[in-house]
């Protein structure tokens, strides 16, 4: 079955959540937002391209910083309306040069910092 | 830091996308959605609880299937708008009986099934 962005189930905005997830540690490192135009140039490219709702853009993530998301697989789940894309993350996938986005853990009710930014 | 569900970005619905992974395989399993309540009720029981969207109701994962997630810990990210639950899913996660939602790739412009339903 030939695979047609358009056919993935985009909210009002035409948007559809992304999860990126490193491919060789399985580390989930961040959610963004992409639109059936970013999904079709995120496949052409494999570079993984969001689009950027605060500019109202296209993000080629890495663009700028250099740590670029290379696309390894794409996959959507079973209702069609979320995207996983296993990337190949050189650097910091988060803007606070932390790995992962996701470096906050509620303890025993408190917020506890999981990782340290690099470098 | 005592952690506070109302401190969290909610979208215009009230709500927050929440991704599963399993704790033991890294695999991710599905996206859902959760509102402020949906946390603390997560927090308080450890059985990941989410919102309907379709339903309009509460949704304690496995409460009819039996496939609970039990919750191993709570993460959120940078920007304090998407969560990442890490669990103990008993059980296949999707609704089609597959251990991930995310069991669609799209290899070479194609749409390829990486798994089968379990049992």
């Amino acid at each position: 079955m030939t695979f047609d962005p358009s056919t993935l189930s985009y909210d009002s905005n035409g948007l559809i959540p992304c999860i990126a997830q490193d491919h060789r540690s399985g580390e989930v490192l961040m959610l963004a937002w992409m639109n059936a135009e970013a999904v079709a140039r995120t496949l052409q490219t494999r570079k993984v391209t969001y689009w950027s709702r605060s500019r109202r853009a296209f993000w080629v993530k890495g663009e700028t910083s250099g740590y670029v998301q290379r696309l390894v697989d794409l996959r959507l789940d079973c209702d069609r309306d979320c995207l996983l894309a296993v990337v190949d993350q050189s650097g910091p996938a988060c803007h606070t040069n932390r790995r992962s986005c996701f470096y906050t853990s509620v303890i025993e009710g408190d917020e506890v910092e999981l990782m340290a930014p690099e470098g």
